[in-house]
């Protein structure tokens, strides 16, 4: 193709209406950090554990975080999950009318994800036990969407998904405070990436660090399409609630620990310090 | 050696036309590749699980792209991969006459890869069977080039190679986008490895995650010279075939995905506000 | 919220007390510290090391040191350690009252973060053996403060953490030396985080490499609370006064043995080079 | 103390000449790698497999490249290995009188890590099988020095050895050359590290991967004398004399492949330029 070609074609293509072009962006960051993590946690599942480990699945999901922030970070902000751009209208850095239509657009590409993953595995899903199970040994809807571990109860799992998130978003504040400025510029993504694989690392066992609404709702809607059927709603008296709702509980709790121990003393030194310098010039 | 000496021996070995040049460092870069992967998979299959496991497998690739696009990218890009080197000729950025010289230069140089970890372990490569098998247990075929799982359909397997080039190359197209821009100049050779890492990670356990014609191609040559014979060809149906044909079609995909939800809209935008700029010059 | 409500809400909450403000900032990156570091260490025992290897552990406690560093350093200078104002102190880099102010804020941290551990992993801490040991195979309290080996006697761990905090306040003085400067700016706190995994990986059999008064004493403190009882202070002839006292005689060696191998000779040159060129003015 | 205390200590302890200021920093980044490396082998080795892989090992030894080079490189260019020295005098870059002031110095550093090690795990060593054995099942020699798996020729052990340390050499010239810079300024410590990373998840198996004769001779002098004795140079026909020799061949070969296939074609180009520069000003 020659140059003339392909600038037509950028032409062609070219969407100019922001929110739209913002909203696609963040569905292809989360399809990329859902496609790579649920496919590692695929591949752990159906090698029955030869060609992945759980330490695998944290990188993976660590790993695809950066990588989707890369991809849309310049376009959308990189949220790739409805807690961060929750977190942010909190502190009114973005807008409230962006979170319905993020969360629809992270959402969509955290399902598109889930059935690249699940074509890509198509023979060894039905390889693994004959048939598609939520429950039990051989069960693949874990692969998927998240499910909690026999030993916990519903408000114990609750309180993993609001200090998972609590985490997440404590962490991830402090990356990007322009106040606080602590990384060099362009490392924000392979920062947040090591935030989401120590998540897993230490907040994993429960009920597997979904903290992200988008990310868990997604590939549960594409399971019970694609096979697995209702019972992955049913299942565990509606825990599929709890991964959708205590990250939100997790993320404003997230910002007041950080704004209240270092984000406002930072700010107000900052401003504190340009009144000065203001009244100094007088 | 004095300063003058090595002044000449640079002037002597000096290669002044630069496809030949680009040719050679493509050479070095797919050696580094493939020495330090499929050695990786030679330490983990020879040494029965001791001295590796599928995650060192993993990190070695990434590491040895990282590096392999360290040693030569100044040069030649750093492409180590025919399917990388299409999709920038598809965007117009290489020039089409460039993909089969590189092309060659990769495959030669992924051939020489192998050989060199042939040679490193050529006294375990016999201890471990007794002779050169490609099928079974005991099979030392797949240290160097990829076999698929006893699960794969010939059909699952060409998506498998072809959602793993388009997952390749939309992130490296986000990651080299001039316009797009996410990362400090300079780290763009580790953030490829991650991608390779996380590739390994999500999408390795089908078949081992070539993605790339020349790393599969190269290594099996050698392998139906080496003792293996000419069965790495025909075995499971000419699988051999898919590795080098599938990556091209992802790597379209990976163009059409990448450039229909981020690219041409980043692109068109900088060029409206250049527009814009010389509009209001005038 | 309105940008304006925010602005008064920062001056409300506004902490003008420069040590105050470092003391919170510190205490909430030594709890970052301690809740992912321990939180892996749950993951790895209550999961009964199917979501957890002493690797994965490692990389928690490095990762969880930058991540720690990254949210207080700003403000603090993101010691998280007694053992490390200890050595800035003996510098004369930070006065000497700091010290104990940032000990008691750093041992709180810690205590806090492993108080969310507990909280988080609840269900499966009861689960694991139907009460909460300190000894034997199905112990917990190893979980939050650090136990000896079988194998180690007390000199030799008191051997263990000094030598450990030498190795560790040794690495962290050559990459914060202002006169060796050999990383880009921005760099340290994940320089640093290198330095905790690699001891991990190198010092933690002995007795789990706490190399920090504050890390070791806080969790200690909420386990005897919590429902371990004072045995987490009487076992083992009192080893919990080892990684109190030890980490600070380190802290000195390391001080002396990087000053004396490098440290005073850049920092020598560094003001020869000044004084010569002082003297070429004039 | 005071600052004025600490002005003069500097003075008082300064050493003024430079190569014995380089050496010392030789000595104590050669100790810092061993220490670490060393240290993770101990760890793996004692713990049985529990503490510790192989993949940590890797690690370790790419961690502990990094944070030496990061300690000394500043003072003595960090080479940590007497076959970079070697690869850098070959080049011209360095002196040859500096070469064995080097190696005696990263020697020495060698030995005293390997001596921290001992220390460190002097309970664990005793325990591990009541005495200090060279072979077997239970031997622990094999902590500090390397010795060749049992499938392994003296001749494929030299070939082992000489492409590791090509394989080095290749990739820290390709990191190094100033004529063509691939990486961010500051970043080469980590670059390193990485190289090293991945020998050692590549070329592993078969020895244990020296590659550099200061780290093998240092430790196994060591352990000599602490008490494994004369055994370890004796064992598998002289074997020691291996990880001494072939590095310094395998230097060799790095510097002409790395020089002949991207070097000389790149410093050329740089001089082509500037000469024309100089012509067109004329």
């Amino acid at each position: 193709m020659g140059k003339q070609n392909i600038d037509k074609l950028t032409r062609t293509f070219q969407i100019r209406n922001l929110l739209l072009r913002q909203a696609l962006a963040e569905c292809l960051g989360t399809l990329i950090l859902v496609m790579f993590g649920c496919g590692a946690v695929a591949q752990l599942v159906l090698s029955r554990g030869s060609h992945g480990s759980f330490l695998s699945v944290n990188f993976a999901f660590g790993l695809a975080a950066t990588l989707g922030i890369l991809v849309c970070g310049q376009v959308s902000g990189g949220h790739l999950n409805p807690a961060v751009t929750f977190a942010l209208c909190l502190l009114g850095r973005e807008r409230w009318r962006k979170f319905l239509v993020y969360f629809a657009a992270q959402t969509v590409g955290a399902f598109l994800g889930s059935a690249i993953i699940f074509g890509l595995y198509y023979g060894a899903l039905w390889n693994h036990a004959g048939e598609l199970l939520v429950e039990g040994e051989n069960a693949t809807a874990g692969i998927f969407a998240t499910y909690p571990g026999s030993h916990l109860t519903l408000v114990n799992g609750f309180f993993d998904q609001m200090i998972g998130t609590t985490a997440l978003i404590g962490c991830i504040l402090a990356i990007v405070d322009p106040y606080n400025n602590p990384i060099p510029q362009g490392l924000e993504a392979f920062t947040v990436g090591f935030v989401v694989l120590v998540i897993g690392q230490s907040m994993g066992f429960n009920s597997g660090y979904a903290v992200n609404p988008a990310r868990d709702l997604g590939p549960r809607l594409f399971t019970a399409i694609a096979g697995w059927g209702g019972e992955v709603f049913t299942t565990r008296q509606g825990w599929f609630l709890i991964p959708i709702f205590a990250p939100f509980l997790g993320s404003s709790i997230g910002v007041m620990v950080y704004q209240l121990m270092v984000g406002y003393h930072q700010e107000g030194e900052v401003r504190d310090r340009k009144n000065k310098e203001l009244e100094e010039r007088d």
